[in-house]
């Protein structure tokens, strides 16, 4: 059934690539208006960060995807439909981006920021239970299985992080956007999965 | 001619992919404005749930087509054309999608609903004649033709299921809205579907 | 070199969905207004029209564009250029669209049914533009070099029927739109091609 | 480890192919005005301008990054990284663009021109580091190191040629655009390289 993931793969990254390129809509031009241009830019500032953090994180929902993917070998329609609740999760995030974007100057930052750090709360949530539903119904390439416990820690830890950012954003906003984007870069290139790479079976062919 | 119909499905696929990614977009950021952002946010909710219902129609249309695809291994210029006019349908979707959120509240609500609802009996019907055409001049693979009807059976049901929503919508617009998503998700992931799985000769390599 | 032609068909591929499906965005959500929301929409046929059009012209451009690289095996560095220069056209279509769509109840209806039959044209000539290359320079496929010739007389025509199209929005803008959407559908799904199909290398192996 | 290069690559197409096709939406259609359509049409020449160099810079992008990562056949998890951050950059391009396109008939145009070019340079400098990280990490097949300095010395120029575009903008807006255009389209399709093309393993196949 490997077409059937292969097919799947390959949707879910298209939809990842559009999500990841959408957000550059919600910036805005600034009107030429009663301030220089450099000032207006500037000012901008919220929309650039909110930016920055939704593209780093879809782009490490992305390779983590992927990682995920290459140990799935067998495909179910539930599989099917949790893939997609989890994209539904990434289509989303453009929305939230606009809102923090839109509000992080204003009265409602608070608002704001546990809608954004919440989004990212689900996802994870939602990323969680693909895998571990995968798992469960032994959907994984055999030589894989012990690794795949290693994955489970490493993805189980997500929600609880980015739930730590939806409590902090209640004290402090911009706190909790800058914990926010530090534990997506983190987590995106953490030092020691550079060196120790999982082995997949796809990938197994030896290097030249 | 494989490669042909493996070309229209990355295609479709690609169609599916960038309208389902599309459909974020209509949901608007509400203005700093005389109400809280919660309350904004809140009273947005015929937009979330429109999106939510639109997502999950595209996301099984996607599931179906590409389980028809998986059937079909020869491709002529007609097939090729009732796929664009199927993708037409989907493409479509953000539209019908953006007027109903815009209007669910107002006067014209049951226009926007019938509208809605309306929008996808065109696509099951569209659905249907592309695989009866498929059908009846044999593009199928040999071994699926007994399965195939089935398919046919299944797929039937569907434009009579959204044409009731239609005339639902009629006497109660938001009923007409619940069922059609009700509808939508059970389609996805029936019951039966997930045990009995239809065999596909793409498919057919023994699972590890 | 034909991992070479088959990146630039993927990437082609990609471009040719995302302008086929960005053009529904072009569609307005019209207000609730002084007006019931059906006369408001029926009044917004124009857009429907230019959307339809366009969507049938890019979709007929992308079986077009398939049929083409079919026979093309080799890759150069101006060819990828002659097919940016393609794509670049095709990206374009949703902008005049859009000038249709605004302006065709207005006064200056004609200069944008010019505009937009003329970009038609500027693409079929692109288009011829690539194929000649090609053939001249030998990029081809051995065994199809007596059916590129076919192609050539097909596709050479596709540049001054739009060119009428062109001249006849002048004398009777609707006229042309009709003639253009008519020629379009013609083009894509000739009575001949469907039976008659040009014979592929790709597509060689025997039909089950 | 061949299928995540191929994957990373896959995905980068997208990227590329959607922000690509995002141009033209920045575009925006005149209001039926005081003025006749082709006066109004004509007066945004600059959103004409931005949008084809921003349309050849993304495309020989695009080529640059399919050359390049055909030389590379091992991934790491910083490559995906560096990877992310040059998309980052190219998803970028629609912002800038739109506001070079709002901005270069109003007294900041020297600002809008500055951050346009400036982009640019951040593009060519990540592109040089993903590159350099490539070669010193020996991600690359054997053959190609000797050409692989080749391509290093390349590539090279870019953020200097840019840099030189963003100095000229502070003495002349227009000039600035204009030597921008030239140098990319001149950067696509080099002279000598149409002829004197890079040897790459994927397509050593003999042509036929």
């Amino acid at each position: 059934m490997q077409s059937e993931t292969r097919r799947a793969e390959g949707f879910s990254d298209a939809v990842f690539a559009i999500a990841i390129t959408l957000l550059i809509l919600e910036i805005k031009v600034p009107n030429q208006g009663q301030d220089s241009l450099v000032n207006l830019l500037l000012r901008q500032w919220p929309s650039y960060l909110a930016f920055i953090t939704s593209f780093a994180y879809i782009g490490i929902m992305w390779i983590n995807h992927h990682r995920m993917f290459n140990h799935i070998t067998q495909c179910t329609d539930a599989l099917l439909g949790l893939n997609l609740l989890l994209l539904l999760g990434v289509t989303t995030v453009p929305f939230p981006t606009a809102v923090l974007a839109g509000h992080l100057h204003g009265p409602d930052r608070r608002t704001a920021a546990i809608l954004y750090n919440g989004t990212f709360v689900l996802i994870a949530v939602t990323f969680n239970v693909l895998w571990r539903y995968a798992v469960s119904r032994d959907l994984l390439e055999e030589d894989v299985r012990a690794s795949a416990k290693k994955v489970s820690r490493q993805i189980m830890v997500a929600p609880f992080l980015y739930l730590g950012c939806v409590v902090l954003a209640w004290f402090n906003v911009h706190g909790s956007l800058f914990v926010n984007l530090a534990l997506t870069l983190y987590r995106a290139f953490p030092p020691h999965l550079v060196r120790e790479r999982i082995p997949s079976s796809r990938d197994s062919r030896p290097a030249a």
